[in-house]
């Protein structure tokens, strides 16, 4: 069964066109390529009650996975986990592993940069350190801030800072791997036409024989301008390509092309 | 009053990360440029039941406009007027002002093309004009497929095309005005703090002094390595930025991170 994936990007920044949302995009990219199914991006501010309302709706869709980024870091902004905790209904509380994790390495840190010792542990470094009481911290090999695991009944929520490089190394280690083996051996397979010289409207019910003829291709056209198009097949199968489907399905759509008149390219 | 934009994205190509979702980074600058706070971002598949259910939700938070991209052309994974059509529990029929536009541009597109005379109006092409009854097509001075203006309660949707010429030309020429006179005077104020030598953990607690001393600034915190960190200085203001206050907030700001050893850069 197809594994569905929810994402939500938790940031102003992302809201007033400061930064672009690259997480959203790598994210999308891994997931598909995991053979899962990301449902939905959702892009909020760093609001307690927004955070809070967007992870109840969210899990009301009950996908298998819900994946956050940003918020996790010691500043006023950073508010994932309250909001984490206001949607579970939970107390938050220092986590002892999550502590002694932050801890370390704010030593290391201090002791890189010639400050040698036991660091004191600010409000703000204690901060990175109190989760939501059931739900688990999760290593971050790069960052001092841990990300978090939780179980909304069948639902698993990972929470991830929104530093691309801490994302991702977290995103892989512990997150894919738990990914692949929840959607077993669903694969996702693409290839592109382009085609030149066929109307956008004139292509349309091409690309309705194709997709009723072979079922599980689907066909999305993109406009590129100048009479081209780009048909972009996708399918998500069990076992990897089913005897060249989708090849098939790509060498009908060709030849449905040049029959009306258009030239296509791979 | 702050007027609250949300857009939401149609497309199964940005949830497979085959295209990064430049539209969403445009619309947030542009909106926030217009004094306007866009609340959320929602990236949803090419599904009729999906496009509705999300249509519903984001209305049901009653912001000022609803932006809509993609799904707008004569092909079958174009939905997004099959979606507002149910979302609004209304039938689909040819609107006749679509369907001149649609037609006088495919006859002028087929013209330039060498093939004079009047095209035939097929079914993917019709398809393009076949809007939800109480709404009403808008001008697309680029592209071939009229964008749609609709209104649910005192929510004004906006229905635009994916190709971003075609979503940003709509955009500038009917949106924008009409955002800039719902939104008054507000404008937004941002400036930046580059701050070297503080971790953010330290950073924090000054922070939260500069905000508790300059009302309606927002500080947030973007971590670059190496003990670097950016301060955004953000705020919504009517009239402008009133004598100065975000620029009085970033200097406390640099001179707190002065006292505590670091150094600072605009």
């Amino acid at each position: 069964m197809t594994v569905d994936v929810e994402v939500i990007c938790i940031g102003n920044e992302l809201l007033i066109g400061k930064i672009e949302n690259t997480n959203a995009y790598w994210l999308a990219k891994q997931i598909t390529a995991l053979g899962a199914n990301l449902r939905r991006v959702t892009v909020i501010q760093d609001v307690i009650d927004e955070i809070a309302a967007c992870i109840q709706e969210v899990a009301c869709r009950k996908p298998r996975f819900i994946i956050t980024t940003g918020g996790l870091g010691p500043t006023f902004d950073d508010k994932t986990f309250q909001g984490i905790a206001k949607a579970l209904n939970q107390k938050l509380a220092v986590n002892a592993d999550a502590y002694e994790t932050v801890k370390r390495k704010c030593t290391e840190f201090a002791k890189n940069h010639g400050m040698p010792g036991e660091v004191e542990m600010t409000p703000p470094r204690v901060k990175m350190a109190i989760f939501p009481e059931t739900t688990q911290p999760v290593n971050n090999p790069i960052g001092t801030a841990p990300a978090l695991r939780a179980q909304i009944g069948e639902t698993v929520l990972y929470a991830l800072p929104g530093v691309p490089a801490e994302m991702k190394a977290i995103f892989t280690e512990s997150i894919a791997p738990e990914i692949r083996v929840a959607g077993g051996d669903c694969v996702f397979c693409e290839c592109s036409v382009f085609s030149d010289g066929v109307v956008e409207s004139r292509l349309a019910p091409l690309i309705d024989r194709v997709m009723a003829e072979y079922r599980g291709v689907y066909v999305k056209s993109h406009p590129m301008g100048c009479n081209r198009v780009e048909l972009h097949l996708t399918m998500m199968s069990k076992n990897g390509e089913p005897n060249g489907w989708l090849e098939k399905a790509a060498e009908q759509l060709r030849a449905l092309i040049a029959e009306n008149g258009g030239k296509t390219r791979t």
